[in-house]
C-alpha cells in the first residue's frame, strides 16, 4: 500500500508503506471512501513542529469496514463508517462526561492519508451510517470526522445559543464550519474574521452576518465598535496562536464565553490577564465521537454541508499538492481520493 | 478622622487622613459598623505589589449611612448597608449580565480601613437591609462585602451542583468560605486543601468532608486517589500563584469547572496545558453585588454565619496587629471595630 509520509519541513512523500492489519481484536480496518489534509497538519509541514523521523500522516477519514478483530460487536465489515481523530473506548468515566477526546485509553489517529486504517477501539471510535451514503455526500460525511465536529465543540464551548452575537476568529476550514456551527444553534449575528474573499463567500453561506477583515488590535477595536463596546456573548477562537487567542478573550463581554480548539502553538495565558477579563474560557480536543450521530443525521436530512469547505478535490497519490496548495493558502481545505 | 495608611513593606500606620465627604451626587458617606483585613491586602504589605506612595488600605465594609449626594435615591441616611470592594452602577451592559464587578464605572473601593467611607455610585453599590441588625450579626453581615461573596462566586464559577465532588484550593477566608458556598450549593464531596488544624477545623465546620494535607504534586495525587483518579466536577482556585493555579486545573476531571478568585500573581497559563487539560475556567473579582440580596437573606434566617472567619477581633487603631497576625497566619482573618 502507497501512503503519505512527511519527512521532514515541507518534505511529503507518497510511498509504499505497510498495509494495515488487525493488531488488537478491539481493532477495524476501514478502506478510505476519501480522506483529507488538516489545518493541524500543516505545523509540522512547515517545521513548526518537529519531525524527528519519517512520519505517516492524515487524521481524518471515512469509508467501508473491510474487517474487524474479534473483540468488535458493532462495526461490521461493509458497513460505512466515520469515525474521530482521537479513538475511545466510549465507556470510561471521561466519555462517559461526554469528553471522549480524552477518553482514558485514546490513541491518536495518525496514518488516515491512506487507502486503507488501523482504527483501534473499533466499537468506541467508529459511527456506522443507517445507509451507504451517495458519493456527493462523500465530503460532507468526511468532515465530520474532524473539522464540523471541532467547529461544532468550539460553538458550544462558546456557548452559542438562540440570539447570541457570536465571534468566529479564523477562517481555516474549522473557523468556517465554526460560523455553520454557531447558526445551527440559533446566533442572532456572527461576526467573521477573515480578509479572503472566497472564505468570505463561504462564511456568508453559512451563515455570518458581519465580515471584520482587519486583524490584532483594529480588529480588535472593529467588533467592539460593532458590539456597542461591550463585546460579544460567544467567541469561537480556530487559530491557536498567541495573537488570537489574546484577539478572542478581548472581543468577549464580560462573562461571556470564549470556545478555542485551534491547538495552541507558544501561547501563554497572563493569570491577570485573564482575571480581569471576566470570560469563561474552554476548549481542547473536539469530542468528534459525542457529536457524530446527530452531525451525520444533519448531513444525511440535508440540513448542513460541510463539505463545502472542500475547495480543492485530487487523487491521494497526488497528496503533496493538497498541502502545498493549503500552505500557500490558495485551497481551504483539500480532499484526497485513494 | 484617623485611618489606615500603608507606606511600603510593613509599615502600616494609623494615622490623621481627611474626613471623607460627598464629592458626586451618587456618593454615600458610610460610618462603617466594621471592616477588616482581606489576604489580598498582604499582597501590598509584603512587598509582592509596588507601594510607591503612602496609600490608604481597605475595601470591606458594612455600617450605617451618615449622608448621600443629590442624585441618591435608594438609599437613605440610617440605613445600614453593605457594599461591594467594587463599586457599580447596576445598570450597565456589564451590570445586567450580572457582572457588576466589572461594570463600565467601576471603582475600586480602597480606603475602608477607617471610620467612615465614601462609596461612589451608591445606588448601584450598597444595599440595605431590611431592619437594623443585631452586633452578633455584623461580622457574617461585614463578610458578604468580600470574601463571602468571593467564594460563593467561586463555587457558582466551578459550577457546582447538587451531587457534585468540590475542592477548594486554599484555606484562607475565601477557601473556608468557598467551601461553605459549595455546601449550600448542594455538593455531595467538599475537599478541602489545608495543613493548618485551625483552618481545617472550620472547613469541616462548614461543610468539607475530606482534608487534604499535601500540596503540589503529591497534593494532585491525593485528590486524584481520593477521586479514583478521575477528578474533581468543581474546583475553587482561592490563592492566586502558579502553584495553585496549576494543582486546581490538574486535579479538575475532563470536561469539569475550575473557579478561580485568588488575585493572580505571576500566573502563567501554557496554553498547550489548557488544551489537554480540558476543563472549563472561569473567575475574576466577584460579582459581590449580585449576591448580596440572596447572601443578606441567608445571614437573617442563620442559615449561613460566614463571620467564623474572624477569629482575631481588635480595635481599628491596632489595624497593624492585624495584619502583622495574618501575615504570621496567626490569624485566618482580623475584624476591625472602629
Amino acid at each position: 500500500m502507497k501512503g503519505t509520509v512527511l519527512y521532514g519541513p515541507r518534505d511529503l512523500r507518497f510511498e509504499e508503506r505497510e498495509t494495515p492489519a488487525i493488531l488488537k481484536p478491539t481493532d477495524a480496518i476501514v478502506r478510505n471512501s476519501a480522506t483529507c489534509v488538516c489545518g493541524s497538519d500543516l505545523w509540522p509541514y512547515r517545521g513548526i513542529n518537529a519531525v524527528p523521523q519519517p512520519t505517516p500522516m492524515g487524521h481524518e477519514y471515512c469509508g467501508i469496514v473491510e474487517d474487524v478483530g474479534s473483540a468488535v460487536k458493532n462495526i461490521k465489515p461493509g458497513q460505512f463508517v466515520i469515525g474521530s481523530f482521537a479513538t475511545s473506548d466510549n465507556t470510561c468515566p471521561n466519555c462517559q462526561f461526554g469528553y471522549q477526546s480524552s477518553c482514558q485509553h485514546r490513541e491518536w489517529i495518525s496514518t488516515a492519508q491512506a487507502p486503507l486504517l488501523r482504527v483501534p477501539l473499533a466499537d468506541g471510535t467508529l459511527v456506522p451510517t443507517a445507509e451507504i451514503p451517495p458519493n456527493d455526500m462523500i465530503p460532507s460525511l468526511l468532515a465530520l470526522s474532524d473539522v464540523m465536529g471541532t467547529g461544532w465543540f468550539a460553538a458550544h464551548a462558546a456557548n452559542v445559543k438562540p440570539g447570541s452575537t457570536a465571534v468566529v476568529v479564523g477562517d481555516g476550514a474549522v473557523g468556517l464550519l465554526g460560523v455553520l456551527s454557531a447558526k445551527q444553534m440559533g446566533a442572532a449575528r456572527i461576526i467573521a474574521m477573515s480578509r479572503h474573499a472566497s472564505r468570505q463567500k463561504l462564511a456568508r453561506e453559512f451563515g455570518a452576518t458581519d465580515i471584520v477583515t482587519e486583524r490584532g488590535e483594529e480588529g480588535v477595536e472593529r467588533i467592539m465598535d460593532l458590539t456597542k463596546r461591550i463585546g460579544a456573548d460567544s467567541v469561537l477562537e480556530c487559530v491557536g496562536t498567541q495573537e488570537s487567542m489574546m484577539q478572542a478573550i478581548r472581543v468577549t463581554r464580560k462573562g461571556g464565553y470564549v470556545g478555542y480548539v485551534g491547538v495552541p502553538h507558544g501561547v501563554e495565558l497572563k493569570g491577570e490577564d485573564l482575571f480581569y477579563a471576566h470570560v469563561h474560557l474552554h476548549g481542547g480536543p473536539a469530542p468528534v465521537r459525542a457529536y457524530l450521530p446527530k452531525l451525520i443525521d444533519l448531513v444525511f436530512n440535508g440540513t448542513i454541508n460541510p463539505g463545502k469547505v472542500f475547495d480543492l478535490v485530487l487523487p491521494l497519490a497526488q497528496v503533496a499538492e493538497g498541502y502545498r496548495a493549503m500552505d500557500e493558502r490558495r485551497a481551504i481545505k483539500a480532499l484526497l481520493q485513494p
